[in-house]
């Protein structure tokens, strides 16, 4: 059966999403505040075609700990909706995606600001839902504090109903170019009235409506309820598991839930990160890795696997030994499961799996060829694992740069990619439909 | 005595400072979402070396019969902090100043979004401080609700503080490059621990220190706990005031309260408005304003006056009587009574008071020839009632293109305006001391 061609994004960060690649002799010494850098990535993925690129986020340091090098890839960081609004104005085909969290912004101006990435794009915004399970995040809005995991998606799907309305609210040509009479045409705006448990909104967006009916919806969710909300409200899904079976399980379960909302499968993209080192040759790829592997201290990659398990500590335990048993927490409880299955399936030791884990940070990892990563990816995508890939650089931006010279020319081969963007939106060239 | 150079300002709009300027035939067909017409006119702006651009804000449409063209020339807009982080990278030395609300915000995220428009820039953001009086904004955050005039103010005093902490918390060097074996220098990093009555901030920035030590901070504020607030943390404040005399009793009042913060008098600038009509010759800068004062529809003026006296309706009133009397509301009460001050000195009708409040929106209107805008600008200067001015063009970019193409010149001939930018940040060209 053709499955015609796979999605890419570009998950961006400023050195890369190895741990260690901040450490690398590669690295951009200034890359989390260098603009031109920033653009630079966004340009190489345009120019390889890349539906979207992508930018995370959290509203804090990472680690308690800021002297800790760990995930250090992000460094100082941008806030994403700023850093994408000086990318529009550089790119002018791919995709700009930010995430923002519903725990701690209010619908309407979230709603405006992605509503103004949009306009400024010409219709390329999309927004990753978070909510934001950091306890360090929530310290800096301790107003409102940490909310357990089942209120914040109560919020989440509060707000996301709310910004889509507001989105909706405005008609095309609404508001009328000047020089004429008037200046909006009334029975083209649908003021909303929301009044929910957690917002109550009453208005109108000043913003003409989307060149794509709306900014594409990215959600990451793993949890039930995420997935519930992905399939409700989602373009894309964002996931990340480790091997074929747990994603072809994430995607049918995804996939399966969309009936019930109206929705074809096609309208929504199951894209799970990959992390891809490569080089002309297998060899010369994992010394690559290795290089990269070296580079990751043991205090390191430990202290990061405990802050992703959401524990304190890990030191009483040896460090040679397996992962001692715990009990669930209120945080991204899918990742904590996914760091401990990996570990008792390939019966890794804390050591190992804190090295396995920081370096490609719990994604898919590939190290091998161009044809052997073409290879990986085309069996996911056609035995129905994904519709395509958000590729993880281990460095920027030379990872990017290898991935586009080396692997998009030889999925481009097989037909798997695109040689040319097909649309002018985001929505186009990802060949979703609006939802109604 | 020398006054040294006053400062200069560049409010954008989308199509311009007079009410009725998107009628006009010059007017920019889709001006309020293209970003090239945002793009030219701040390098109009930058090539005529103004400090700095200023774009206001409100989260709401202005008028709550979107229909009514009032205020238009503003019609659908931008959010402030995405707009100029693409301006950032599209010009070189010119300040970005972006209203953004007390009231609808949390101080992490809005120290953070500064932040990072001030490192896309390289030293060049500007914070305007409001706390949202209109009605409409408080409906599209309803959860919350519009809050009295002190409360309102009680809140900004508390952000402020918080914010001005959060982006001393990291001192120069905090952040390490990248390449070396430490991430950040714990020693220069300070965590806020802010417990106050309305935030709980327990964090710290994830962004190296601004390159201007802090974002600039504007105000606008003009009761008294908005000048005070304005005397202990603003940079420069943006005044409205008709007469000579009310700029002077205006600037002598904000300066008076310097004092006390331990600032010196010029550590803080006082930039009115000026909405100046210019042309070779009065009789032609005249015929400039007859043309738009024409374009106003009476409707539109009243509606327009009403709505900026904070009251429902003036119909009950007689277009060619005065002014009633009018209980002071919970909104901007300076604007009210400055408005029931003009029209009660210049024995004006409402139709009258309208038009004549509609075209500048109540700032200070110069018509006239190049000498005829720069002698009035220099006498307000070096008598006490201006460190500078906010150029409010009747219509973009034709006006603003007039003020640099012909009143520039004329100032800088006079010795009153600099020939090229001193320094690369807005704190430098301002040439205000960081706040200790």
């Amino acid at each position: 059966m053709s499955r015609g061609q796979m999605k890419l994004g570009a998950f961006l960060m400023a050195g890369g999403h190895h741990v260690a690649a901040w450490r690398h002799p590669d690295a951009h010494a200034p890359a989390g505040t260098d603009i031109d850098h920033f653009i630079g990535l966004a340009q190489l993925a345009e120019r390889g075609k890349f539906d979207m690129i992508f930018v995370e986020d959290a509203a804090a340091i990472r680690e308690r700990n800021p002297e800790m090098a760990s995930q250090a890839g992000r460094s100082t960081s941008f806030e994403p909706l700023s850093l994408l609004a000086a990318l529009a104005v550089n790119t002018t085909h791919i995709g700009l995606v930010a995430t923002a969290s519903t725990t701690y912004t209010e619908p309407y101006g979230l709603a405006r600001a992605f509503a103004t990435l949009d306009q400024l794009s010409g219709g390329r915004a999309g927004w990753n839902l978070v909510t934001s399970a950091s306890e360090l995040e929530a310290e800096n809005f301790a107003s409102s504090g940490l909310r357990p995991h089942s209120e914040r998606y109560e919020r989440a799907q509060e707000f996301a109903d709310a910004a889509l309305a507001l989105w909706d609210g405005v008609e095309e040509g609404a508001y009328l170019p000047a020089g004429g009479d008037s200046f909006a045409d009334r029975s083209k705006l649908h003021p909303l009235h929301h009044q929910g448990k957690h917002f109550a909104v009453e208005g109108i967006l000043e913003s003409p409506r989307s060149p794509q009916g709306r900014p594409i919806m990215v959600q990451a969710g793993a949890s039930d309820v995420g997935k519930e909300l992905a399939a409700r409200t989602a373009d894309v899904v964002f996931a990340a598991s480790q091997t074929k079976a747990e994603a072809q399980a994430y995607y049918a379960d995804v996939k399966a839930r969309l009936g019930k909302y109206g929705r074809s499968t096609d309208d929504l993209k199951v894209m799970p990160g990959i992390s891809p080192i490569v080089a002309a040759t297998e060899d010369e790829a994992k010394a690559k890795q290795r290089a990269l592997q070296e580079l990751i201290p043991d205090a390191v990659g430990v202290a990061l696997l405990a802050s992703y398990l959401s524990i304190q500590d890990l030191s009483a335990y040896p460090l040679d030994g397996p992962l001692p048993d715990m009990p669930p927490t209120n945080l991204i409880q899918s990742r904590q499961q996914l760091i401990i299955d990996l570990g008792r399936r390939e019966n890794l030791s804390i050591r190992e799996l804190a090295r396995h884990f920081a370096g490609a940070r719990g994604h898919w990892q590939v190290v091998g060829t161009p044809v052997q990563i073409a290879d990986a990816m085309e069996e996911r995508f056609l035995d129905g694992a994904a519709d395509g890939f958000n590729v993880m650089a281990p460095i920027f931006p030379s990872g990017l740069e290898d991935f586009v010279t080396l692997v998009v020319p030889e999925l481009r081969r097989r037909g798997l990619f695109r040689s040319d963007y097909e649309g002018k939106t985001l929505r186009d060239n990802l060949g979703v439909a609006a939802l109604t």
